[in-house]
């Protein structure tokens, strides 16, 4: 078979790529902060490895598709969904490890921007003489990291808001009751966006109402760091977040106010985090610096309205999740609600707007844009 | 060319009647209080008859294409999107027409349910010795003619909820600005949906606000009926309403109330209707019934979105269209209120539910039932 791989043939390049998409998605969030990245090892037309990246300290995607490729590499293309990087961290630079394959031409989706990267990782294989391209599903892999790149680039962690409710508009019926508004289908959909997050955030009300677990149901070893947003120290003991507080991941009690913002950790595992700021917007920032210096990457805001529309009304929202389920109260509490509420001139915009059905539920996602 | 269609070969009987379905949407609007139906004539695998829906009193779809068709329909296939007549109104027998012609098959879509036919049309092609199908694409043609089939049947106009709400579920930002919510692309849509429509239904104050002029701005000859709920006899001289009561289309006042239902005539064109009943629901059913007297087979009811909950909270919506739009106010007015709102696990559902993107807005339409 003729080495359509190493002589750049477009459709193969785009099937192989989609494979390391494919292996880069399965990672996505068991790789903080790492971003999460997918590799193929092509040799003759032969996927002959396969990588992603693993856990914090393990190796990266590239040196794990070399490593199943072993001496067939020689020769062979290798594509990623991300620049090789070329500085030495936990591990040693993927770059070398390429070189040292004998890998002949790399394929990379997307240049990393990540100020220690940013095409230094590229050049340098460029230099040692192995054909290299960039660019190839771009949109694909940008999306896929766009977490991690915020956070690299900005210093400050991705925020995505997500919110169930009814065609109405309603979070909860008039009689409090909220449980459950979207279908089992919608659900199941949010249990993988939450895979993919460094941390849940909730208000103290959601907790108190709905003790939720936060946690991930499936595919994914550890579970995001969960937030609770409260006016007061004092939680239920009983609930899930007190009860499993050191278990598989950090439970932290997050407070505004405080002379300066300061972590502390009680006995029993829970964390309490004073932002040291009173205004709720400054709070907000404040308590994401707090949560971007401990690495956490990115943050997935459940709820309660209150807390969402918060974020939302601050602009520090990067992305939302609007689930509509096919469900009319005529009544209730409305999902999003404003201190000052926005002239119809002036309101907010999701970009890149996406819509998915989950049975009769509609999801509309995008990014939040103020005019 | 062997003739395909006479030998019954499914893929061109479903190409034929998509066809008719076609020119029976295309005269949707126009053929009040008669359904819009569809016909081709084919004959040796070639269309050689379209026809549809006249005017009221003019001829059905299936004259028309037989007429087109002349001599060639002798020993060809009709498809038509409804059962034919048998029975004489306006016009002869569409049964008599196509037996004359020499047809020797007939696909019919659906049988119409209108108890006048009702399957005799069919039976009367059958004796004659003519080929008879029925059901092809019958999900599409009973779509086109909801309306009429539920007027038909219950006596009651066929009552469709357009909303165009923002992504929180408001119809007008806090300081009372509604225009526009929607797209361009969006509002197209809505004149689409108005051109089916008998007759357009608003309240009192979305007249004095928006002093819509509630026509159809492309495709149609003539407007729906207007309608204007209203607690007042009066309402402002300078609206498009009062304006053009006599033009194209009829402009009537409802009100609520009075000893019993009376219809009355004013000079200038406005006509004024009294339900002769207090209760909004009493009242609502009222309006329905004296509009079916009226030869209305289907209300759009636009707005507000008091008028519109009406409507829903009592049960008497066929169809509802909601549009949201990008946009997010974080307050304003609720789309949709009840009087008494509904608990979550009684909450209104929409069966067979559609959705379609105009642009960045996403438009969710179905059947709303309660549990």
């Amino acid at each position: 078979m003729q080495d359509n791989a190493a002589s750049g043939c477009a459709e193969d390049d785009k099937r192989f790529m989609n494979l390391a998409l494919l292996l880069a998605d399965h990672a996505k969030g068991s790789t903080f902060p790492n971003p999460a990245v997918g590799a193929v090892v092509v040799k003759n037309g032969k996927v002959v490895g396969r990588g992603a990246t693993s856990r914090w300290g393990g190796p990266h995607a590239e040196k794990n598709a070399l490593a199943q490729a072993g001496a067939r590499a020689r020769g062979g293309t290798l594509y990623a969904t991300l620049e090789p990087c070329n500085h030495t961290g936990r591990t040693l630079p993927c770059t070398d490890a390429i070189i040292a394959a004998g890998i002949r031409r790399v394929v990379a989706s997307v240049k990393d921007p990540n100020p220690f990267v940013n095409g230094k990782g590229l050049r340098k294989l460029s230099r040692a003489g192995i054909e290299v391209s960039v660019g190839l599903l771009s949109q694909e892999s940008t999306r896929l990291n766009e977490d991690f790149f915020y956070w690299v680039t900005q210093k400050r962690p991705w925020v995505t808001v997500k919110l169930a409710m009814t065609l109405d508009g309603r979070i909860a019926d008039a009689f409090g009751e909220s449980k459950w508004i979207t279908s089992v289908a919608s659900r199941n959909f949010v249990h993988d966006i939450r895979r993919r997050h460094g941390a849940i955030a909730v208000g103290r009300r959601t907790l108190e109402q709905d003790n939720p677990k936060l946690t991930v149901r499936h595919g994914k070893i550890g579970n995001p760091a969960r937030f609770v947003f409260s006016s007061k120290i004092a939680v239920s003991p009983n609930s899930y977040f007190v009860k499993n507080a050191s278990s598989n991941s950090r439970s932290i009690l997050v407070k505004s106010g405080g002379k300066a913002c300061e972590k502390l950790k009680l006995a029993g595992g829970i964390e309490i985090w004073r932002t040291g700021k009173t205004g709720r917007a400054e709070s907000l920032k404040a308590f994401l610096t707090m949560a971007s210096e401990e690495n956490i990457t990115s943050v997935l805001v459940e709820g309660g309205g209150s807390l969402a529309s918060s974020f939302l009304e601050n602009n520090l929202v990067n992305r939302v999740y609007l689930f509509y389920a096919n469900k009319i109260l005529g009544g209730g509490l409305s999902a999003i609600g404003f201190e000052s509420p926005l002239a119809l001139s002036k309101c907010m915009m999701l970009a890149r707007v996406e819509t998915m059905q989950f049975g009769s539920d509609t999801m509309i996602t995008g990014i939040p844009e103020t005019r």
